[in-house]
């Protein structure tokens, strides 16, 4: 790995660690870690957001005012103030000072590298002959942040060094607030009553970790914890108790606290010195004592930082890739499963996940960890109603209850029962799966996993209007389009060609479990739902987004805002509703309409002013989140589709819009550790913004990316029998290489490219098999395929 | 007015303006400005905070991460990046940058001044041969900040400057925000939806005043609506974008927003320029022409200064002294009645004000203008239920419901009746009140004023235990003793001894309203009552504060936290249940235990650690609010119980520490333009921080303040026949004057220590009175009273 001048970072293809070097360029990029029990996310300039579960997301390491709870929120603002994990550094020679990693004074720093990998966030710095090397990583169970700093005194004297950790606690109660230090623990601990009225929350709250602290491996000169004290006039950039030679030793009385202590050290000619500090939560001062013994030693640290790769490489990917496109293997490769193994693991850090969001996060990880996949549709079904409805979120925890979003009926939760089975299924060919028996959420008299699935699509089946169209109620799949349906006559085109597609996979799923008289019926409702679909919202050259309660079709030619969306032109090749020459008269729309340097939109133009038959989607701001943004949810939709209708060159283009790729990086303005939520859209209105990355890294976007790589890219998709092998690699791509896991055996998979190919060909361990099937009968320990294709794949 | 050295401050005795001259000797100082829509709290620094309601708190002005919503916290931390109103100066001859009126570059200015007036803040400072008068105040209706700045060039040569006004507009929504330049309006206008979930909220919000404006009225150089670009690295002590000729002409494009403008003037030696500038909310951009023009231009701005003027002195109070304590004189004269006014005028901005606050705020009221006080007792009894159960909050607009501390049951309501009332009778003799006939909130079925406070009384004699001794369910006054009571057993002594007040007071009403007998019922009670209460809470030396649920009482010598409470100790005095002996022995503990050099605690020790039979008041910080602060409310009942029971110097001397003195003001960190919440309690544990004022201007206090001043102090107490003058004058006063404003008449008092004076003697217009009532009868244009007192009051 080296510095490629021009190119905004660089990274290691064998490890997949990202390198950016400068603080500037991508003054947002981040880095997150994660645990069982808390998620960090920290920038390169040292800005970090914090989040643990008791059970619901809380923090130690707050901003200077109480803050709202709320879910993540796109294109987070990082304010001078904002929590951060800094180091001020004063040269005691010359009294010069600046801080580490470069918040919040910002001065230029001579060499800077800041290096995201999988366990890990460092910083590599260099200035003033001094070289600074600063890593954090978590533990794999406590709500805990491990800090290592080591110093080399790269001058050509005997040096003094002042080094002041600056960590964050923040105002977070006007009940009770304080911190001080602890000579017994070389830091400061900051005390809380997290704020209630209601007596119930005192039972709820009671063993809350309202500890903060943060602990040095090393005696301490002085220390402040009190911000106020610490920052004086000269605020952030030069807080006033920097000018002394020691800090003022103060505590936070009912004041704002903050982490800082100083370490005044002699540095010989080369000498090295390194610092730990251990920053988390605790209830009890116990606690942190066992943290201290745990991790603040070298060997404990060393365990615990070795206990943490382990436990983030517990799942290795179905899919591990070589192809002529290194950036993208490294995605593939590295941080994509790390990305899906996130989601599946945290489940977004709440307690009640959104019912589509939890299956699909799960059906990401079919391609990790299938079982995982299999407890999760066991744990959604038993919250199923024996009414068939779904609810609008899994509760995952005793004390959880429907918050937010989930408090909004939407009419879409049962679809994603056998749209994301489908994906579990061909990975396992576990069909004994429709045979578990399981209960319901108002009824403990149980009933199979099939027969819970055919009771959410007989609900989907209720929830149609008389032409066959799936109802919307306040919302579907896009969550803000509250007010098509709120007065219950208003339906979805989406839905309805979702709720298509579902009944056409779960009557595929029913011949798989030999019930072919409900199988045809299945089949027969998709196939009148899709003649209804093309009579009611085909308009003109797409299909229309859906019709209000009022009866009017939008998302057409005749809006001037809103007139197209994407996923009813996606999901309509997904349901099979649209005919060639509709699809290619959509598509030539998707192409016209939604297209951008950055990516596929959601919608266009997107919408400036509040449409009252639509709802709350038209007031978010134009090219942001579902109301015109490049959503890339949407775009994964859009990329499963364009392969499912074997536009493989089309899907490729899509795919690299997707991630985050070098040539994109700057206008994205992210690294390529994960694939946002969104990058910005309204390109017209906006264009200096196009392509901004939301930088939130929760998306169903990911789900989507493994199923379409491993079963449409690579072609590598599970049946009953075997391994179906239908690439669709792109063109310009000569030869690749996936090293495939499926159902227990490995498989070497070579594709190559040949100019006397006319049709596929498959060559397992030597031998050349007649068709496209791999099947799992012949798989053994080595198991060496080799693709050969056309030089020139058919668009 | 000359600046004392030494002195904090200085005030002007003829007007009240408080002048302080340093942006550092109380950085946190503030005058705060009201109208019917707004709040504004305003920094010596330039700090702010502003609100409007529509209906609940909102504001134009945020910092920058969403915020919490929540009622107004004790001890407001100002950090760097609150919302202000801000000034950069660039010297354009020197490049020499500064900030007015002291933040956020917190550079020293040559001279310094803040002034707080009735109806404006304002500022007069000289720095680099220029002078600034910097001043704001709002018209009476409008969501809306008049900012005037005058400038003069008090150097010898031709100059130019260039002037930054910087007001926060803040991070408010993650759904739709942005910010950009008008040049129709010389300003920035940013827009925002409030961000919300459910369909039911759109509709409340709809109209909400989502624009926030700065308009200026002179056209402006350049401008910046996009706070990170604005500041860039530099940070608020030298945002970047200052170190340029011009400012960069940024939106802010669903970003944090803020308003920069920059005027670039050239001046000539000694010429003022004067610019304005109005900042606020609106719904839509007609809204902020129309205010343009009513409120930008020189005749506008005078008359709607003139308007607010009249509009904070409508009323006046109903006594103004002339005492040899200048201080006192001021307070009493000008801040007391508009603080009075404003608890008043605009229910401490919440929309259901809590019933205690609300009748004791219109109390207040009492003493400037009765009749509110009567519009507010029928709007509080019309939301009483047909039981006797008054609320715990009052719903003052239509779509008000019950928040936050509302939402907890409290047993306390009712008692506040007939003790405010009282209070209205006292000054008007309007028995008439009692007739008024009026519904309940569960019946149209309708009773009189009389009827609704009987049943009132019924409800607290019924809401007794076995012994007679009032349940406290989840809290009394005290708001967070919630664990006392829970179980439904917990008595409480205050709410005990506060029930036997309010029915002794009842049952003089009743006399005076021709029904003697339910007067003897109700007067038999009280008896009752005190002698259980002596029976159960009086323990060795004082009086305990309850009994909890499991039967402990506590408060007493036995507890190693709160051994003491003040509450019980003062209401023993009022409700007369202490027998000499007792109120001896209570009386010293209070000194011994509650007294502090600023002030009398709540109770003591405070607690440091949770009581789980006590509840949520136990684990505040020890020495802030309930937990043992100087909690002023509660220093002012002691006051009127000290002063009940005749014992006037130590009633003074509680006086003096409850408003703020030029002694006290360093350690209480405020100006006395208002009677704070609380200082700081818990001496023993945080000395340094004893007498800290929270700084909050929302207090019970001051109703009770002026009912002492009038009725006890100065003896000028209302009965059925005219005037009772029985004055309690420190013994150091050798005279003083008052005018009192009396049912509708004015009286000039002037008190008189005189040695040859054995007892208190009335001369009215030169005539001399028997006994100590000045008859309403005796009343004419021209009331002149002196009042002879012998040289040394009786203590």
């Amino acid at each position: 790995m080296s510095i490629h001048p021009g190119l905004p970072y660089c990274f290691d293809e064998e490890t997949g660690e990202i390198r950016l070097y400068s603080p500037s360029t991508i003054p947002n990029a981040s880095g997150y870690l994660w645990n069982q029990s808390m998620l960090l996310n920290v920038t390169c300039r040292g800005f970090a957001n914090s989040h643990f579960m008791q059970p619901e997301p809380a923090t130690y390491s707050a901003g200077p005012a109480l803050t709202a709870k709320t879910f993540l929120q796109p294109e987070h603002y990082y304010y001078q103030g904002h929590p951060g994990r800094f180091f001020y550094i004063k040269d005691d020679s010359s009294g010069l000072t600046f801080s580490l990693p470069f918040e919040p004074m910002c001065k230029p720093l001579e060499a800077f590298q800041f290096e995201v990998a999988d366990a890990y966030v460092c910083w590599r710095i260099s200035h003033l002959d001094w070289l600074f090397e600063l890593k954090v990583t978590l533990p794999k169970e406590d709500v805990l942040e491990m800090w290592q700093l080591k110093i080399t005194n790269n001058g050509k004297n005997e040096r003094d060094l002042s080094i002041f950790p600056c960590f964050n606690i923040g105002y977070q109660s006007w009940m009770n607030q304080e911190a001080t230090y602890c000579t017994r623990s070389n830091g400061i601990i900051a005390n809380k009553v997290s704020p209630y009225q209601k007596l119930e929350e005192y039972l709820q709250q009671k063993d809350f970790k309202e500890l903060t602290f943060l602990r040095a491996s090393e005696p301490v000169t002085s220390y402040c914890a009190n911000l106020a004290q610490f920052l004086g006039d000269g605020g952030w950039t030069a807080p006033d108790m920097l000018q002394h030679d020691r800090l003022p030793n103060q505590d936070a009385v009912y004041e704002t606290p903050v982490a800082v202590l100083q370490h005044k050290k002699r540095f010989a000619v080369e000498v090295v010195k390194d610092l730990r500090f251990i920053f988390g939560a605790a209830t009890e001062l116990q606690d942190i004592q066992r943290m201290k013994d745990t991790y603040l030693n070298e060997s404990g640290y060393l365990a615990a930082t070795s206990d943490y790769q382990q436990y983030l490489q517990q799942h290795s990917s179905c899919i591990a890739v070589k192809t002529p496109d290194a950036e993208l293997d490294n995605t593939i490769n590295h941080w994509l499963p790390r990305q899906v193994f996130y989601h599946g693991d945290v489940n977004r850090l709440t307690t009640d996940p959104q019912t589509r969001n939890y299956l699909q996060d799960a059906m990401g990880m079919c391609y990790l960890d299938p079982g995982y996949f299999r407890r999760a549709l066991l744990t959604a079904l038993t919250q199923q109603q024996q009414n068939g409805a779904m609810p609008d979120g899994i509760l995952l925890h005793d004390n959880a209850s429907l918050k937010y979003i989930n408090e909004v009926p939407h009419a879409d939760p049962c679809v994603w029962l056998p749209i994301c089975l489908q994906a579990y299924i061909s990975e396992t060919g576990d069909l004994a799966l429709l045979e578990e028996v399981l209960p319901f959420s108002d009824s403990d008299t149980p009933a199979t996993v099939a027969e819970h699935i055919e009771l959410a699509m007989q609900w989907l089946q209720s929830h149609q209007d008389h032409r066959h169209l799936s109802l919307i109620q306040q919302g579907d799949w896009c969550d803000p389009m509250n007010m098509v349906g709120h007065q219950g006559k208003g339906v979805s085109s989406w839905l309805s060609m979702a709720t298509s597609w579902a009944f056409q996979i779960w009557s595929e799923l029913l011949l798989h479990n030999n019930n072919p008289g409900r199988s045809k019926f299945w089949s027969e409702q998709a196939l009148t739902i899709n003649k209804n679909i093309n009579t009611y919202f085909w308009h003109q050259k797409w299909y229309g987004r859906g019709i209000t309660d009022a009866g009017r079709l939008f998302g057409t030619e005749q809006d001037s805002e809103g007139k197209i969306y994407l996923n009813p032109q996606s999901w309509a090749i997904l349901s099979q509703c649209a005919s060639e020459q509709q699809q290619e008269s959509m598509l030539k729309a998707v192409f016209a309409h939604l297209h951008s340097p950055h990516g596929v939109a959601m919608l266009a133009p997107a919408y400036t002013a509040m449409v009252e038959d639509i709802g709350r989607l038209t007031q978010k701001f134009p090219g942001v989140a579902e109301n015109g943004s490049l959503y890339n949810h949407a775009a994964a939709f859009y990329l499963y589709a364009l392969y499912q209708a074997q536009l493989s060159e089309e899907a490729f283009k899509t795919l690299k819009q997707i991630v985050v790729t070098t040539e994109q990086a700057m206008a994205k303005q992210q690294l390529p550790n994960f694939v946002p939520n969104y990058y910005r859209g309204a390109h017209n209105l906006h264009p200096k913004y196009g392509g901004l990355s939301s930088r939130l890294f929760n998306t169903g976007t990911i789900a989507w990316l493994m199923r379409s790589l491993t079963e449409q890219l690579f072609g590598l998709k599970g049946c009953s029998q075997g391994l179906l092998v239908q690439p669709q690699l792109p063109n310009h791509w000569p030869q690749a290489e996936v090293t495939r896991r499926f159902r227990g055996y490995v498989i070497k998979v070579r594709y190559e490219r040949h100019r006397d190919v006319k049709n596929l060909q498959l060559i397992f361990n030597k031998q050349q098999l007649s068709g496209n099937l791999l099947k799992t009968k012949y798989l053994s320990d080595k198991n060496d395929l080799l693709v050969l294709l056309p030089s020139e794949a058919s668009t």
